[in-house]
């Protein structure tokens, strides 16, 4: 439990909020953590009953914040899909302290002004 | 505003919140900060309509706190009371920036341990 101004913070809301991630959006970042290998957005779906519209977006949403990381498989009769694996836990880690600390960074700038 | 976690944060309220200040404490606070003078607890009982108790409290907290300096008056009958005035306001920003950047240091080592 994280106190912020008379609040209290749950990790993963911290998570989810520094992300601007919806539940979605979370469920899938939790099953890439818990399984740390590579899959295409229909075994997502699958995996986890979502519709592969709400994979598609949701992952597209995780790769634009580096917290997941694609690679491109080509197919045998041409053409090619994406498969997506959780990032390193390190990297994660550090993009999620630089949101904390930016949102730390904007009530010092607040206070200056006060 | 403030953003923290999804949440909003008026900078009273983290002022409020990093001092655990009441509502009295807090009308205390601005009053003083208002006034940038001496005043004995009579004197801010009487211009804030609070009780004496209330007040004394008050005053007690934000100086423990640092936020407020006190300075003893010496009754000419024998005996002093206290008369109290906002601390520097740089001195004030100091003690809320460090609160603050202690929640940030909380989620970092919450993300360590992550």
């Amino acid at each position: 439990m994280i106190d912020f101004a008379c609040k209290q913070f749950m990790l993963d809301d911290v998570i989810k909020c520094s992300l601007g991630l919806t539940r979605a959006d979370f469920a899938l970042f939790e099953f890439l953590l818990e399984h740390n290998r590579e899959f295409s957005t229909t075994q997502l779906a699958d995996s986890l009953k979502f519709d592969l519209s709400t994979v598609q977006r949701s992952v597209k949403k995780l790769f634009d914040h580096e917290v997941v990381i694609r690679s491109q498989v080509n197919l045998t009769g041409g053409g090619y899909v994406y498969h997506y694996k959780i990032a390193d836990r390190n990297k994660i880690r550090s993009i999620l302290k630089n949101i904390v600390s930016s949102w730390a960074k904007t009530v010092e700038t607040e206070l200056n002004r006060w």
